[in-house]
């Protein structure tokens, strides 16, 4: 019989977690998604325009057709085809045997974070960054370097440079090129060079994250940083903003002698993707739908930024800056100084019922700009009809009349 | 402009990734899986038994129905409802709020792994056993404590409890009591519930997976570990066996206390699992199909078992032993020691396109009885039919007769 006494045990969790925390964003979405309120808080892209149809076709046929489509196998090479044409669309040039299939961007970020970073590594990212790629160093308990972030031309690369020159050796760079999460601004070509430059001079890996890269709004899309090198820099491609984000279908454009590794650390994490939705996504690519259904999306979006844009500019007080996004979908706001965007969420929540995400959600751990961010503030403009975007930015610029004086 | 002279750089990879090695069992897999082989390999479920029309219909009513069926979005809960009354047929009382969705059983362990596991643990595991765990594990280089399992009756509760006796203290216990793969034994009442009381005396959690234990085959099912015991035991279900693979659906059931760090750390992995997905599952169980399904799967797979065991019985020689599963999908083989069955794999293949896979593939690091699992090997019997079985069961005993005296 077992016995050591009435000893009472607590569960021992791996000591990373004390420092654990839910993305604050996941958290405020939570509350916001009351059917009540006009949310400008989410990421979220417009359900109206998923190709619900024309991908509810190619799952009947994928699963008439193809005795393979719900057992297990092995990564779906006509997909892998497909998405090489994809990078060309985005002035990507690589082979089928450099993607690499993920279940979905961020599983995309975990696996490479996995693969490159040792516990207590250097990361490097943006102040206002993604909380997804927060989340996913956390385990490693790095010391992130925070990098400065210019609202028209994108991250500061001297910032980057400076700390490389000193030495520093971070596991990784962290980069969104176009439609940045939080702050809209896609960087310059300039930036975008002189970064993969960097990159290859001291050795230190890019991932750049891209899901926004084909959502563009002027008519004019600059190359990513992964058009430049095929050899330190990791691109990470996402069907949940040009399709849909229920299909958790991503891919990694890396180097050939790395996917073996890629692998075996995603198999370590869910075995596989669907074989169901690669072969459905793919057949739904193969019908010839996805160039009309970006020309729409692009149509839409631009239209939701315009209304929002010139909204802001008709309704906010005239100190109120803000960034002109050419891609993605979120806007930056930054507020009079003497405005706590926390504070003031509450009131448009209670007065207004209208919600957006206060700037410090996005902060990284040990930014020093944090105090900036308490009077920013970030819009979402892709999941509201460009007349509730009006609607919604009226009714935050009466909100706004009460607290700036 | 960047200059650090012509230095050449190599990208740094995680130390971990140093020990790391693709699983033999999905190597083999690939290559065995030549259209010409008669494969007992896998671990793949019966393709032709997948309810793929009644899934068909499941999706389409949901795509036509709910707008939130593409789109990012929390948890099912009409899921959670229906793992519920799984689990309540399976022995276990639990509570919605004890259930957690992953992207499989595999994200399951992945997550729990990251939540338990510190770098230099200590991790028990069977000396044979599922390599998903092994791969789960490997990125915190921890100190595998193998432990023996009897063929008849589980695994071995007095070397587990020597171990904790003497002060290990491992990060939990990993366990399949129904059906283990590769072994194919069922442990008995008697050592779970002696589990059940070890876990809790010396506070070492267990890892309970559970993917086979609906597909019993004689009428009887012990309960699994978690019906004894809601604190200390984290119970793996997974949709891959008993609906299909390629939905990528399993859950834990785990303390509710719990449930918000895991939902932080799969955040990390996938951010979540697709809302189609779990819909359609939902809508799948809401028209009630699976007990028939479950009859169906069990008396299918009970004669393919029994076609496997009668086959070995009339043509193996009789020194051969193997194990008489009640449930799941593998029996093992232990041949004379002479037999090396990797050798024997590559005769199988080349002369008798049959195939199978070594013992030594399931062998954990530091396993002792490595050298007894050169004789022995894996067979499943879900994927043939029980004609296939027998054809491939009488091609094996030839290659046997070859290599045995």
């Amino acid at each position: 019989m077992v016995s050591v006494g009435a000893q009472v045990h607590e569960l021992r969790l791996a000591e990373w977690t004390r420092g654990m925390s839910r993305s604050v964003l996941r958290q405020m979405i939570a509350v916001v998604s009351r059917p009540d309120i006009l949310s400008f808080a989410g990421g979220l892209p417009a359900p109206e325009l998923f190709p619900t149809s024309q991908y509810a076709e190619a799952l009947t046929q994928v699963l008439v057709a193809d005795a393979g489509a719900l057992q297990y196998g092995p990564p779906f090479q006509p997909l892998k085809a497909h998405v090489v044409e994809l990078m060309a669309l985005r002035g990507i040039s690589c082979s089928e045997e450099q993607v690499f299939l993920t279940t979905g961007a961020q599983q995309g970020l975990d696996v490479l974070a996995r693969l490159l970073v040792n516990p207590g590594d250097e990361v490097m990212l943006e102040e206002f960054v993604y909380t997804g790629v927060q989340q996913a160093v956390a385990p490693y308990r790095p010391c992130i370097v925070p990098i400065t972030t210019d609202l028209e031309e994108g991250i500061d690369v001297e910032e980057v440079e400076a700390h490389l020159v000193a030495g520093g050796r971070p596991a990784f760079l962290y980069v969104i090129p176009d439609g940045h999460n939080p702050l809209g601004v896609s960087a310059s070509r300039e930036r975008r060079q002189r970064l993969v430059e960097l990159t290859g001079a001291y050795g230190v890996p890019i991932i750049e994250d891209d899901p926004y890269g084909l959502l563009y709004y002027d008519g004019v899309m600059e190359p990513p940083l992964r058009a430049y090198d095929d050899e330190w820099i990791f691109y990470l491609g996402s069907f949940s903003k040009i399709l849909a984000p229920a299909l958790r279908l991503g891919w990694i454009i890396a180097p050939e002698a790395l996917i073996p590794r890629l692998t075996v650390t995603k198999e370590a994490g869910d075995l596989e993707s669907s074989a169901l939705t690669q072969r459905a996504v793919a057949a739904y690519l193969d019908a010839g739908h996805l160039p009309a259904h970006l020309t729409r999306l692009r149509a839409e979006y631009g239209r939701r930024r315009d209304a929002m844009l010139s909204a802001l500019h008709r309704t906010f007080p005239a100190e109120v800056r803000w960034t002109e996004p050419r891609s993605g979908m979120f806007v930056w706001v930054a507020l009079p100084e003497v405005v706590d965007t926390a504070e003031l969420l509450q009131t448009a929540v209670d007065q207004e019922q209208v919600a957006f995400i206060p700037g410090h959600a996005f902060a990284v751990p040990g930014c020093l700009a944090l105090d900036d961010a308490r009077h920013c503030l970030r819009l979402n403009f892709s999941n509201c009809s460009p007349e509730r975007i009006e609607e919604g930015i009226r009714r935050l610029a009466r909100v706004l009349k009460e607290v700036v004086p």
